[in-house]
């Protein structure tokens, strides 16, 4: 069974998954690719994964479009209670959670950004109904979703697919967004992202793509060169909330800008984060209450296009250097856009 | 002039330093590392770097051991004023500080873990100057020392040196130990490295080191496989106040542990880490007031061999999966010392 053990110090947790492990000696080089032929994530070889959880099949019978099974070497176990236990000055209990893959596509080669934006419906729908059930588990915090493109940005296997991970912790980095933002609510009775969506839109010069339904910047303090966040217009907290509409705008929009990066930046490496509301709201007067978060949250999907590397500094300090301005990186998303059309 | 902006959200500041820049398409590859014959750290090639700022000599006229010069390539730079400035909702200001390369040997070969002990103690010591120096500079809150070995570490240059960063923020995940280790005191008067320092002698299974003066353990959770921690047993919220006994102490700890770490690991790429006492002090009653730091800030080390990649969970969560228990890691490392010993 996985651990998850709090540092006594900072209040940041980690996944004690000695199940993935490894030994020292298998640390020198990538871990082996799964040769294409035998790709677990292929139609035909359904027998090379867990059972599916979900899948989306155009009729009875059908073969599947989008499929989701539980990792097979997942991070943390689905069975079990939490024993929340102390030991010393330390923190521990079980690694129970959910770690799930969607199968994006049947076609091995396929790319996200070259799907037909039905196909992307189709997967932001599993995100939706995944989300919306794991949230039924009363021992799950949160659900983070998630999408490792490229070796260098994690993805073992090159089938393309995404993953999503039910914790039963809120994390450090999610309860620093929620408690900003309701604490901007609070102060403000506005949602702060929805302010800052109003003022990107006013000052432009961040602004990568914007459509009736979505916005696109590179972050005013964008930690990694080319980092891109994604806002529906429409305040919302949850993506589960997002309508039919919503989603065939948003996979019209991922098409697009992701098409742009991969132009702009040579087929780059990247991760995606979609960032939504928690799964719990516990009562309040607790810390961890989230009362106000309808009105207060704002989901979003974060990009880094992986071109950097984390050295001492970043690590010691949570500060990062960023060589390239947004500013710049918006420039050179927008030419690639001319570029594509000229073309 | 580089930028420092805050998350208009979460409490994170960057350096944006374009003058660093690359164009998209250099992105693709590794930048281009020097060839050794012309190593501007090497002796005789002292012009290829800026003017130095400190070095050790073993007498008036004597060639350096150590060498300290700005970074030719600075994130921070060292002139101007700090103009704190709001657009908007964004928070920035000029992005000055000091960006250090101190070269730890005159030997372009030569490896921490096999240096004699007396040039290591120069390196410490030289790190203790320069620090001291840079808090006499008002501007600055911290001074950061890092070194980063091996590329994937993001060293560009393979002769041996470390780096010095002096900034005008106190960094997020410094605020956030400073403000644990306040935090314990306030309630227990007693200093919480030193509660952990003995509770990891007690355990025993994280021990991977003792001497009289330096503990080192794989920490409790640790981020990383084979991550590392070093203090000092005597309670000191300073490197700068290390004794030289200390620092000799210091340079023996540091070639054992990293000389298993290298053998462990076939030599892996690294980060280290000093985390000392901020610079400044602002006044009571300021919520960066940092008061009874004497007693409850203990300075220690960070280390971590870069082994994993970071994907799309740890970044949007800050949430880390770590595939190695501490208490395995530390078997290992401590096995290494039993096989270097017998043969």
């Amino acid at each position: 069974m996985p651990q998850l053990r709090k540092d006594p110090i900072v209040d940041r947790w980690v996944i004690i998954a000695t199940e993935r492990g490894r030994r020292p000696s298998d640390f020198a080089h990538d871990p082996v690719r799964v040769d294409d032929r035998s790709c677990p994530f292929c139609p035909g070889n359904e027998h090379m994964t867990p059972d599916e959880v979900f899948a989306v099949r155009d009729g009875d019978g059908a073969p599947w479009s989008v499929r989701v099974v539980p990792n097979k070497f997942p991070a943390l176990e689905i069975e079990g209670g939490l024993d929340r236990e102390g030991v010393g000055m330390f923190d521990q209990m079980n690694g129970v959670g959910a770690h799930e893959v969607v199968i994006e596509s049947p076609d091995h080669q396929a790319e996200l950004c070259e799907m037909p934006a039905e196909q992307i419906v189709k997967v932001l729908t599993t995100f939706q109904h995944r989300v919306e059930d794991l949230r039924g588990d009363p021992r799950f915090r949160h659900t983070v979703i998630f999408r490792n493109y490229g070796s260098v940005a994690g993805a073992s296997l090159s089938h393309p697919h995404s993953q999503l991970i039910a914790l039963p912790i809120m994390p450090q980095l999610v309860r620093a967004k929620l408690q900003a933002a309701r604490e901007h609510y609070a102060h403000k009775e506005r949602c702060i992202f929805c302010d800052l969506i109003k003022q990107e839109l006013d000052f432009g010069d961040r602004l990568v793509a914007a459509t009736d339904y979505f916005v696109t910047v590179s972050p005013f303090a964008s930690r990694f060169p080319f980092e891109l966040a994604v806002y529906p217009r429409r305040h919302c907290h949850d993506i589960v909330l997002a309508t039919e509409e919503e989603t065939w705008a948003l996979a019209h929009t991922l098409i697009d800008i992701l098409g742009r990066m991969k132009s702009t930046l040579d087929n780059p490496a990247y991760n995606m984060i979609i960032q939504t509301s928690p799964s719990i709201r516990p009562r309040p007067g607790r810390p961890d209450y989230w009362g106000t978060i309808e009105m207060d949250y704002h989901w979003h999907i974060e990009i880094f296009p992986r071109l950097t590397k984390m050295a001492g500094f970043e690590w010691g300090t949570g500060f990062y250097i960023n060589p390239v301005a947004p500013e710049e990186a918006t420039q050179h998303l927008r030419n690639s856009r001319r570029q594509a059309v000229a073309s």
